[in-house]
């Protein structure tokens, strides 16, 4: 089979590699598509060279069929077509034990901290495996894991039919986030410089604000008649949207800092007393979450297509990650079986 | 009556003044006892001299008896014991029609935005005014809003039996969201750096660390089995302890920002993120705080006595403010009726 392995400063190189029996409890699947995601971006960068043993094969956003059962396997069948949660968890830590196991104290961010899809076959617990239905296409179960995020984030907020939401920050988690808020009966003010990311968000019925040459305060304001915002994602990750995030809520309203911000940044903390607001972490997804991202997915919820801004073979990830470094693209898919061009 | 005024810089100024007749729906109270809080102290050192109208009368932390009503007032009799809750709100702002009333967009704080309680007839509105039970001594009375505001602070966290609270600051309010916490049933590490109010909290049944010397972090891992708090207080208001407190809470734990932060300080989002942790803003109270605070008060589950440090007349309430800026007692209470020694 065939395998893309991170070498380092933004390097991958495709080349022959082995496939991983399975052990009692695994399965093996052939990975039909793995999108490229803004963590992964991080790794290519070296941001996180500390966490992966190189050369590493990445990747967690993914679909997939059933290649093989290894013993004791027997809720999957081959064929069958799957998605992934990358998540192991220890089982013993005090967060596993308090019912927080995709948080796990030691977590097993498969595809980071143990290898990842950008391979052929791809070996991994039948315990991770979540089916997909038949009636979805597998580039687009690709998008489940995304799509997963922000479903987590939505519910971590508490987001009910009716609600006013900012998004801030229109990059492909922060579109997600607009859809599935949608999805739950929520109205959408969504602030993005890019034009571009703009026009997509603008077209699948959120209101868009351009942060830079407008006032999202006003916009909300007016929205919501002086109240402010039920829920504010906070999406774009910079230090300015970080300070300004609290800005939006009403009182009691909720504020999701969606972005990773790897270092303190500065807080309105007055903000949040004076309105008595809650600030909200939200990690990653657990089962319930995925499975809700795989039925939207299902009813046709999600313009999966407009999302993936193209398809390239394994032999292009390096230019996957170069394009998307540029912001060239929203989602680029890696059809990992697809033959070079 | 007597009055005693806040004319600017530290000063303060006890001359003859003439009390208000009530207006209907208002009552005159005969104040008994005025506490001096942390907000006082922010007025005398003219911090909130954009907000306050010199000379003003403040003081909010009350207790007295009804000495007349304003017509219509049906609810209350003279010489009944009361407190007031300092809150008055618009009705029409989209904070009070959320039903939010307590932290109303126009809130006007009674004694520091209206005339307060150091005077010897204070007239305010019946709808503040609270019943307070013959049992309850009238110095004690005097606790009930501060009392109000730990109850207010642990019913945000939804501090459960059980559960572990961390207090980060063992001043006055620290000192009673301690005690709140425990007549919840929760354990309580309390930290703060003087070592007379780590013995207080002690007597009190709280487990106390010196956050200077020891490793607060590792007490609490130690206490928690590696967990980490169910929730953290961060009542101490500096920009190491607002750093440090989301260091001390397990995953999916509530940290409250109590103290307050007038500018923007560092947090740290990461663990937010990386722990699902729950920041809740806290501000004031609503009703059902003040008649817990009242309630546990005639319980008796509030060293009342222990936490008056002393108490005196209305002409010396100059020389208390500077007694509480030397940190040299924990409460004072100013006897609004009492003569000058």
């Amino acid at each position: 089979m065939r395998a893309s392995k991170y070498t380092g400063n933004g390097r991958f190189e495709t080349a022959d590699a082995q496939p991983q029996p399975p052990a009692p409890g695994e399965v093996v699947i052939r990975v039909a598509y793995n999108g490229i995601c803004g963590t992964d971006l991080h790794i290519a960068q070296g941001h996180m060279d500390h966490r992966v043993s190189m050369p590493a094969v990445i990747g967690h956003e993914m679909s997939g069929v059933i290649e093989q059962l290894g013993d004791g396997v027997s809720d999957l069948a081959e064929g069958q077509p799957v998605t992934v949660m990358p998540l192991r968890w220890c089982g013993e830590c005090a967060a596993c034990e308090a019912g927080h196991q995709h948080i796990c104290q030691r977590l097993d961010f498969v595809g980071i901290d143990s290898p990842g899809a950008l391979q052929q076959l791809w070996t991994v617990p039948a315990s991770i495996v979540i089916p997909v239905p038949e009636s979805v296409e597998l580039r687009h179960a690709a998008l489940a894991e995304p799509l997963a995020v922000a479903v987590h984030d939505v519910r971590r907020a508490r987001l009910a039919a009716g609600e006013t939401a900012v998004v801030i920050g229109g990059g492909p988690i922060g579109q997600l986030i607009a859809l599935v808020a949608r999805a739950a009966g929520a109205s959408v003010i969504l602030a993005e410089p890019d034009a571009e990311r703009r026009a997509f968000a603008a077209a699948q019925g959120s209101a868009v604000v351009d942060p830079v040459n407008d006032d999202l305060a006003a916009v909300v304001e007016a929205a919501t008649a002086g109240a402010g915002a039920d829920v504010v994602f906070e999406v774009a990750g910079t230090r300015g949207t970080a300070l300004d995030a609290t800005k939006h809520a009403r009182t009691r309203g909720r504020v999701v800092f969606v972005a990773i911000h790897p270092e303190p940044v500065p807080v309105d903390l007055h903000r949040i007393f004076w309105r008595e607001l809650e600030v909200l972490g939200a990690r990653v997804y657990e089962r319930e979450d995925f499975e809700r991202a795989i039925a939207l997915l299902a009813a046709g919820a999600v313009p999966a297509d407009a999302l993936i801004t193209r398809v390239v073979p394994l032999e292009d990830t390096e230019a996957a990650f170069d394009a998307l470094l540029s912001a060239e693209a929203m989602k680029i898919l890696v059809d990992v079986q697809g033959a070079a061009k």
